[in-house]
């Protein structure tokens, strides 16, 4: 496959690149979609699966492919090796390298960076694909194959822009950080991140993540997402495992301490029962409600996608309010346990409860860590049982919202406007982003997701897809955010 | 192996029985105890490991063993052929035979049909034994290795027991039903029994199986045993996994659910709270309660090999009589929850609680899962959550429990008397034992459970042994059994 590849290679280099009018430039993006979608063929046919050792080499020729297609479009580039991986096997592998570039250096321009992986989560023919997951098959007005939304497909739209924006010059200072481990954990990269402050980033006004999704088929701008405190509550009771026969009715069973602690913490409708858990949760404005109301977001999908008829709001802005702007909890499952299939009398000796609670501004992970032993401390206490009990935190990434107001925002709300004529949705997400959090913690600049993936991508699913709408309309989005971040 | 094995086989025809009076039998046990602890040594270095079908030759061949042993003895023996067996591997192996034989068949003299089985759990060095398993060493007054005391050293002590009191006549007439799958669940037995019931079983007055341990160093015969209801509450949200980021708040919890049900039906003290569970419990009388504290057992014992320092009830007789005389419910774990080390943020669609009910006499099986089902259904509805809920129950197994006023029960309690100059205990089992149900119910005959094993021979476990005392006097409690049983 390498060599088919390295010829591919050799091709993209031939792309010539005409120059045209500034009000052109959505013109130029039409008349290469081609070629554009050609690219994608191309990058997805790279099989750069991060968690398979094996396929190492693929992701470095993607990083290689990546880099040569920056350079042809007159980036400087520097791959940054980050050294050895322990890979869960065992194995010690080396990392791919990321790529940090730049084109453009007027110190009179603002510069943004922005942030993307090429490679992807792992995908077969019989996880229940449809197509071959790593050619890309259009149909439908859709793109299918793995990394056509997440993240290749972005990370090409976003070099396609800057590529048709560069054809009249570029308006701004763009700089790139992208890399091949993202979708098993980023290893390494915040270290890079607080290694460059100084340099490769000491100049960067604004970060661009460019990896994420719109809540619907109307773009989205996401400034916010939730963070996650993640918990291990463990019950000891007997030395060893103990069989219900024998001992049924004569101990005092730790799986009946995890149950009755794991069923103190939250009501059948959501509401967290641990006390003082809401009192830090920001107030909600009117502003933010008639946000919230204006968003373009149909129930009917939602219960379509997940088989669920009754979900624990009604309308809309109350589902997203709970979804990105409140704090949940969710039990994940027991360790120590029996969690097989069949029937099995054991009494377990030490069970380890796990739950989480995604947090939103303005708490603080220590705060809840604190709550959260206190209750259980004291729930238990009040149980009387002679088990032991012990509550950590193994998680404790903070909630990440910015200011909708920065100019990145505003640029971006205005190139929404000006591609798509329609106002862009400010959304927020309910998981958590820890890329987000890091590089405004570390840069003490603002940060913005601005992705172009549809809601059903399912970018880490069978049948991994992206508009060819998204995809071409997308690419338009980006040359447009460029300039109008240079005119803001 | 197996050369080795058939010259050992050769060597045990060799013995050479010499008539003893009925006064000697003790006698003649004693001095033979170097030839009992040589076979036990032959027998336990068969590795008759019924669960692995690589052994199968060597399970056949313990069988063969057997057979050859009762043969000596004088005893008519049939090998049973029972067809094959799926392995859970998928692959199809023939079952070994199971033995029927018999010593003795004089119409006017009562019949006894003992049941074991020369079949032992898997044992490695590696699990960490002291020993080789497969080797009886000798140390402290125990003979260690696997299946010493379950159950090759039981059914060697009976069948040594038959041939010192043959040497004199044999009083009763003896069968036997030995079989070679005991640990892996006695495939084909019950059909065996139900075949046999109006041929070989037909003139069968008592069953006694020899396959159990006292409750302490003190002799202890066996009369009931727990029966089992073991449940499956299965409950069903959305139609697959989802992510707490994305759906954490916003959906009714399947986990939260099942939190809940499980923590509705027992309480801290283990008292099961489902409406009507303990209605049919046999009332226990002054007879009984005398019964219990006259039994020999320390709790300190019990402390030290669970690890356990406080019990749900403090006194011997308390903690007996809820292990063996009133039922108890243990939630044994969740299937389809995250049940793996680390953290994992899933919101699982399906998950299984499992927990079983020990059953007393006179509670019944299809009442107990009718209060079951009804109560969870009822509890549930209280909740008021769309996700679907469904309880079955997938093991019904009955309590067992014989009058030990039966004379085969008389009969051991003068052997005991008579071997150890005390009296016996008079004990239960908190587990189940379906061999016992299953003869008294196809047979309608008194079944007893008279072994010779120790509390603390780690039958399933690591360093099982047998002590040369129970091995021994064992042997001894046999013999004055079947006089016994003859002058009853």
């Amino acid at each position: 496959m390498l060599f088919v590849l390295s010829i591919l290679s050799w091709l993209m280099c031939q792309v010539v690149l005409s120059p045209v009018p500034q009000n052109g430039i959505f013109q130029y993006i039409n008349d290469h979609q081609d070629e554009y979608v050609q690219r994608l063929k191309d990058w997805v046919a790279v099989e750069s699966d991060s968690s398979d050792p094996e396929k190492r080499d693929l992701v470095n020729h993607m990083m290689q492919l990546t880099k040569d297609f920056i350079v042809k479009l007159g980036g400087k580039v520097e791959m940054v090796e980050l050294g050895e991986q322990e890979h869960p096997s065992g194995k010690k592998i080396i990392l791919p390298p990321v790529i940090l570039a730049e084109i453009g250096n007027d110190p009179n321009k603002p510069t943004v960076c922005f942030y993307g992986h090429v490679d992807v989560q792992s995908a077969k023919k019989e996880d229940g694909w449809l197509t071959e997951p790593y050619t890309v098959v259009e149909k439908d007005g859709n793109l299918y194959g793995r990394g056509t939304s997440d993240d290749k497909g972005q990370i090409l739209a976003l070099l396609h822009a800057v590529e048709a924006v560069n054809t009249i010059g570029i308006p701004v200072n763009v700089k790139f950080i992208i890399e091949g481990m993202e979708e098993v954990g980023s290893d390494g990269l915040d270290k890079l991140v607080e290694d460059k402050k100084d340099t490769f980033l000491s100049n960067v006004d604004y970060i661009v993540v460019t990896d994420t999704p719109w809540l619907s088929k109307k773009p989205g701008i996401t400034y916010g997402a939730r963070g996650n405190c993640y918990f291990i509550l463990e019950v000891q009771g007997a030395r060893r495992d103990l069989h219900s026969g024998g001992f049924g009715g004569t101990v005092y069973e730790a799986m009946s301490d995890l149950i009755y602690l794991l069923d103190t913490l939250v009501d059948v409708k959501g509401h967290i029962l641990i006390p003082g858990i809401y009192d830090a949760v920001a107030p909600l404005n009117e502003k933010e409600i008639k946000l919230y109301k204006e968003l373009e977001f149909n129930l009917k999908d939602l219960e379509a996608d997940t088989g669920i008829s009754k979900f624990l709001h009604d309308t809309k802005e109350e589902l997203l309010l709970y979804r990105w702007r409140y704090p949940s909890l969710s039990i994940h499952g027991i360790e120590g346990a029996f969690s097989g299939t069949g029937t099995k009398t054991v009494i377990p000796a030490k069970v380890i409860g796990k739950f989480s609670i995604r947090q939103v501004p303005n708490m603080n992970p220590s705060v809840v860590e604190k709550q959260v032993a206190d209750y259980l401390q004291s729930k238990f206490a009040e149980r009387k049982s002679p088990n032991k009990i012990n509550v950590t935190m193994v998680i404790g990434a903070k909630p990440w919202l910015a200011d909708m107001n920065e100019p990145q925002y505003l640029a971006a709300r205005k190139a929404v406007k000006r591609v798509f004529n329609t106002d862009a949705d400010m959304i927020r997400a309910g998981g958590t982003i820890p890329i987000a959090k890091n590089f405004e913690e570390v840069l003490g600049k603002s940060v913005m997701l601005l992705g172009i993936g549809g809601p059903d991508d399912a970018a880490h699913g069978q049948n991994e897809k992206i508009s060819k709408f998204n995809y071409i309309e997308g690419t338009k989005l980006y040359a447009a955010f460029l300039q109008e971040l240079a005119s803001i």
